[in-house]
């Protein structure tokens, strides 16, 4: 990997995809116009939240790879010349159904696809109602910019899986994310659980020497079913340099398209003071 | 484990063996005072901390366990009727040396004893020079207060480590530790670097749905022989609940006896709203 820009967006969602898609296509250029030769989207980033509620409606929403989604950014990436990062509702053969994260390099091309490894199934994040885990674990994507390591949301608290991915020759490491309040929650329950979520990917750049960006939805959805449900996705999208270190942010409440630089000879510059990687104790850690 | 308050104590030290081992009784009596049933002391805690110069002379500080130094502690346990959990330089049978956490429970006997696993050799931290690295793994001690996992200072850095000792058992974590400032280093990393600090060490918390308390020496020491290596030992202590909010801290320049309630069923809660441990995908993370 050379030195390069990369981009993270956050913007508000809907049940109205071509809006979304809109919003999307602003988002790409913008990363563009400031110099990002990578942009990475919030987690199914043009669709509705719909794993909020479980309803079999929504498997109409799933698309194989490549389709029409797949190709609508397939398009924007090479029209823009950016890699894009963006997760789909996918449909596979037999009809198993998946959330993944599809990389388009620069030329429109899929340099890979990953699927969510871990899927959650808490109030409001119905996911296992929808989605098949993946069974590929932790392989990192060539691209024309380097090796990436994508993986999704509910993916991040896992600390074996960043290293897995960092083992495996990640360069960097991407977490498109779908995660918010719950308005019931008070103050200090919402700002508990937005820092653990910070802490926890800071954590992964600490023990693994590799920068890392993760974006994040923003804004309330709400359930179509009179369950009630509704979340408040809270946004707070960052960049994190490979000691935990913050290079930018973005607000909690508000859209955003932040980028920084990536410095792969910061990695080894910290791998080499604090050499984590190489000092481990093989066959020492119980995993089971 | 019932709930319980623990203490965590830092202090500065020096060559004086006796003066530490006066300021530790004091904060073992301190820690009595508030009501807490068990005190972390940091790493090697009424020693200098030798390894930050190579020279031979210091091995004659090492010790059996049990021996002088480990029959003190035991009587300071007792006589104050407090878990006592300390570091000491192990001599062990064969002139093998090793940098060893001792539980002394309240009974003052010895509830188990574990060696540091990962050991460092950075530029004052010249501790291979001096220790052989653990062999146990990473398994809980049983105590009359619950299973506490002790790792040291450097194993802190290890996510796969605290995973190890949770899944092992652990209902508390602790890290009795030494670090500090190189003061050549500018604001900012130094900054930087205690941040990663604790961050890492929230993050075990989080991850793992466990409460983790470390000590830290305080303030400078410096080589003996004319290498001009000095560390300026941070402080900075904290008590940490099981999705990482702070539950005391010490300050970075003053000593300190600090104190927090543990609630072993916040950690049962916050593991069946965030069921981390329950979702790994066990086979699917590479460790080698």
């Amino acid at each position: 990997m050379n030195r390069c820009r990369v981009a993270v967006a956050q913007y508000a969602l809907g049940h109205t995809i071509d809006t979304n898609l809109e919003q999307i296509a602003d988002a790409v250029h913008n990363a563009v116009d400031e110099g990002a030769e990578l942009v990475l989207l919030p987690e199914l980033g043009h669709l509705p939240y719909f794993c909020i509620e479980e309803d079999a409606q929504y498997f109409s929403l799933a698309e194989t790879i490549p389709g029409p989604a797949s190709d609508h950014y397939a398009g924007l990436a090479r029209e823009a010349s950016i890699i894009v990062v963006a997760t789909l509702f996918e449909k596979s053969h037999g009809d198993v159904y998946h959330n993944t994260a599809v990389v388009y390099d620069k030329d429109g091309s899929i340099a890979g696809t990953c699927r969510k490894m871990h899927i959650p199934n808490d109030p409001g994040y119905y996911e296992q109602f929808y989605f098949t885990e993946g069974t590929q674990g932790f392989h990192p994507i060539e691209t024309s910019l380097g090796r990436i390591g994508v993986m999704i949301c509910f993916d991040q608290w896992f600390p074996e899986a960043a290293r897995s991915m960092t083992l495996n020759g990640a360069e960097l490491l991407l977490y498109p994310s779908a995660i918010g309040f719950d308005p019931d929650d008070n103050d200090s329950e919402q700002i508990r659980q937005r820092n653990a979520w910070i802490t926890i990917q800071k954590s992964h750049a600490i023990a693994n020497g590799i920068p890392v960006m993760f974006s994040n939805r923003l804004g309330r959805e709400m359930a179509k079913a009179e369950t009630g449900m509704t979340t408040d996705f809270w946004g707070s999208s960052h960049i994190i340099g490979p000691f935990g270190e913050v290079l930018a942010k973005a607000p909690v409440d508000r859209p955003a398209v932040i980028t920084a630089d990536i410095d792969p000879e910061e990695s080894g510059r910290v791998r080499e003071i604090w050499p984590f990687l190489e000092m481990r104790r093989i066959g020492f850690y119980d995993q089971s």
